[in-house]
């Protein structure tokens, strides 16, 4: 049996899902005559509270584009050190949008509203970058999955009020915290300018994210879509599974939240392991003790049980659950934990 | 009966298609573990005899990539008036590569060999841009489907091997020229440094377009594609579409050429019809004498049997045959055209 | 005796000029505390009944911080094809702000407000770029240092106001059209949203520009300069040179305009020149007939005489009279003419 | 009498630079006609051994135009969280460049070999930017004058060889490193793709910086200098400044290291002093125990007595010695020193 815990982005659509694709109703969406686009996207914002939304390929592109529309080039935007903007978009807050990182040192991914405060430019002191955006990730990827305790996102919200700060919430794994913690999507909706979310992770969808935000910041997105070449024609079969995905794979999330807290369980008790860091939805960050087991050992002897997981730098290792990973798959996976050594 | 001559990028997947579809095997594109995303682009690079190829969301982001990896910001390009790049992309050769365009006053979008030598600026003369790329589009669109001669298209080659040049071809509808011309693939993926070309056109499917080139760059259009945020995940259900159309859409081609070339003599014995461009693929581009018929009563009386084309501005108007356009719709809109007046 | 008229760029401070230079109270122009430059900077201001000015190292850098605070990345902006800004800007329009320009074919550098108005992509269309300013350059530097008619700058005015676009002046050489035609530099203050002069040019300062606009506009463009390192410290000794030229050298501009007219006919009296174009300030454009003599033998003339003068490509010859031409150089070249042939 | 330790870019010229200025031979640089500017780039160039330099309005310029020639849009470079080009550059890396910043945490602006090595990206991982260029400032601003271990420079620089990246020296106060360590300037020249070394702050000059490189280097540098606006006119006189310091002012800043020392040694005698950083060259870096007193106070009596020194933001201030701070002023701002409290 191969097991893949690589990421939550490996998935394949369901039986259920892939017969949504195929039965959907499709226009050429450059024109926005796609019937299934027009539904997610309105599905999307009504999910919010916020009045409008663009479908886009791709998270990455939903946060470049909500990075551009927010600033000007030279500008700065306030972000933790974990971020995913920062880290793994290829460098394209710098490249898109001509604007450089205020990398603050938060807690797994998590900064404080005292800490965003601090990381503002003076605004007349032009030597320094002028400081118009603070960026979010939650749940935090580097970070472990972390949920961000609301009360602080709204502290922030209070930052960005007094200084004049766009704010944006990059939402790839929103859904794992919504479930989590119990939240009100439409909370979220209230205190961000935009926020993106992703289909093509806990929520099964083989391609697309969701870029919400207000009527004039939506149009801007589509003329920023437009020049990195984000408009696609008959996108409906991609917004098809989306929509099945919002309707079925929501609530579901809890399952693969309940298996990464077994998987730590497990890892704990394993000797060679060093460390493993607080495991809130579907990601679980642990260390090995290189002294009793090398991680290439590791990784190697998970391989040779058809197990996939991979490496973070620095002596970490991720393992992330998702929609494919079945009951079976967690209760053979736990045994071969078991009998690595 | 519903007749769409907007454009060819309307079309929705044939019966065929959507079962090549639903049948793809898929994994994530992201990681290069897609089977089918890796067979298409191995199959389009080998149909050009290039080396590598990548699989895009878009045409406008095959072109931008090209662009940004021939350039360094600051450089020029040389194209004709009429090009996609220039007049479509949202401003994106300057948005993301940050470069300008020398327009060459061609011919129905195509420029001659000495034209483009004439618009090269003196590398020393540090006050103009530096001419890096010339960039060609066949067939033309806004030039009403013209096809380039190839011998032409050598000259213009030279003239890039002999000033140090890149040379890039904006091939959204290559397939037409090669069908109506006769041309070997081949022969392109020789001349150019790389050539984009699109699914989504003639070739029937939903989304997709494919940058071909050597393996160094396809290499940095790699990089430039996540930073654009158009690394999509189990795009293989695209993808499978683009292997469909390439093994059962492109001969047919003649079929879309065919039926244009009766359209054109149609309009051509209409009186209110003031002159009909040359048509050489499946883009009909025309005039009406404003003082018989104005265009709002053409598209007017056109709309009320169903039928939709666009004007282009200036008193053109655009008509363009595509897979899901029937003989029997065509035989209705040669019947509708002899009735309006 | 050695005469330059390359351009009125190659002009040596006077000896009073000089002495102002030498005696110019100076402090550090970073933290705003050069005195010299703080006047020239209100002068400027006042003299174009503008509320703010800001002096730059170059005319190029006040052009590209003008086109940058008025633009977004993406924005296209109307010139004509002769403009300063697209042909010897080293392409900084779409490197400094990632702008296109969409030339306007006018006469002899100047547009009509018509072929403006025309010029302007619709701002729903969004797979064109959004056009967002106008620029103009008075003279015209490429068009002969023609000027403008005032109506039709305020007719353009209109079209910007009309389509919600920013105004912005090229006036490098503007000093030379007020002189010309007896106009009030308030009413350009009036009409544009910022303007742009260079003291290096006929008003023989040895380096600088200044912008001037509204105090908003120059809080941006402080910003800008910033960014391209165009902030200098006791930059006074330049500063002072500009006071100098703005109370000693503005009127006596007419005695190059005299003299650059006296060239014209004596060119036009050679039978080896085929044209002269018309001739409104210190610039003389002209042809030569090939058949009866080549520019280079006449070029080559010339340096034998120890005048310098270049060519501007495609057979036209530029002649540009300044400061540093003395009645006495004037009557000598004059004289030089005569014997070529 | 008036003491202004703010920066040592506060100097005027002194009578002897005054004088060369006034004498110098100037010509139209733009056109490279400027014999004193070009004297002066040839003696930089000798000075570190290497090929070619070019002037500059600013030092911010110098080092943005380096990092341009550098990299592409989307990499990323390499500095000390502490760098000017990071801090008070205006965002210049991102906006000119497209460029991000890889801060590294290192020691009064200082990092290791090792520290360096850590912070490159796997160049095949394209999710993270590709790391193509390490930036080192010596003396460090914002590290308090500290002097870089030449041994650790070389070994970075081995770091560079290794994984392919340019290496770039902010050299704005290197002078001043370069007497406190006795070095030789061609080590640097031989270690270094480019350095930048400015001429207004520690050599007194007016107004200029140089870029010195191979001749590859800098005829980039020139388009890149055009584009940004730098390039001037008759600034043979500012050059003719940069000569004479070149002459005059090296070996005097051993005097302003001096005066530093000595103002250190008094800082600490003061009880409300809480930490005076190591004292290397001309600046002084301080933190006030606020407890005892609190930093607006201190000001302001320094004020009343018409010192000025600035604040550096999180309690500390600072105090740079130059050539316009005399051993009179010396003696009596110690006095001063002795009387707060």
């Amino acid at each position: 049996m191969e097991i893949n815990l690589i990421s939550d982005t490996v998935t394949r659509p369901t039986p259920g899902m892939l017969e949504a694709m195929m039965n959907a109703k499709v226009g050429d969406d450059v024109f926005k005559n796609d019937p299934t686009v027009n539904a997610l996207e309105a599905k999307v914002a009504e999910y919010f509270g916020m009045e409008a939304a663009l479908f886009f390929p791709s998270g990455t592109m939903t946060n470049q584009t909500a990075i551009k529309i927010h600033t000007q080039p030279g500008d700065q935007l306030i972000c933790d050190k974990y971020a995913h903007i920062y880290n793994y978009e290829g460098g394209g807050v710098s490249f898109n949008s001509g604007v450089s990182c205020k990398l603050v040192d938060g807690n797994r991914g998590m900064m404080t509203a005292e800490q965003v405060e601090a990381s503002i430019n003076p605004p007349d002191f032009y030597h320094s970058p002028l400081t118009t955006l603070v960026c979010i990730e939650n749940t935090t990827n580097k970070g472990g999955g972390a949920c961000w305790d609301f009360t602080e996102l709204q502290k922030i919200g209070k930052v960005c009020e007094d200084h004049n700060l766009k704010y944006h919430l990059d939402g790839a794994r929103l859904w794992n915290a919504l479930v989590k913690k119990g939240e009100d999507p439409k909370d979220y909706g209230t205190l961000f300018d935009t926020i993106s979310v992703c289909l093509s992770k806990g929520m099964g969808c083989p391609v697309g994210s969701v870029l919400v935000g207000s009527k004039e910041h939506i149009d801007k997105a589509l003329r920023i879509r437009k020049v990195f070449g984000g408009g696609m024609r008959q996108s409906g079969f991609l917004a098809a599974a989306g929509i099945y995905a919002m309707d079925h794979h929501i609530e579901r999330l809890a399952e693969d939240h309940q298996k990464a807290e077994e998987i730590g369980e497990a890892l704990v008790t394993l000797d060679f392991i060093k460390k493993v860091e607080p495991i809130e939805t579907n990601i679980i960050i642990f260390e090995i003790d290189e002294i009793k087991m090398s991680s290439a050992t590791f990784l190697e002897q998970l391989s040779q049980n058809q197990v996939s997981i991979i490496g973070m730098g620095q002596g970490k290792l991720r393992i992330v659950t998702h929609l494919d990973y079945t009951d079976e798959m967690h209760q053979h996976f736990l045994n071969i934990l078991t009998t690595i050594g």
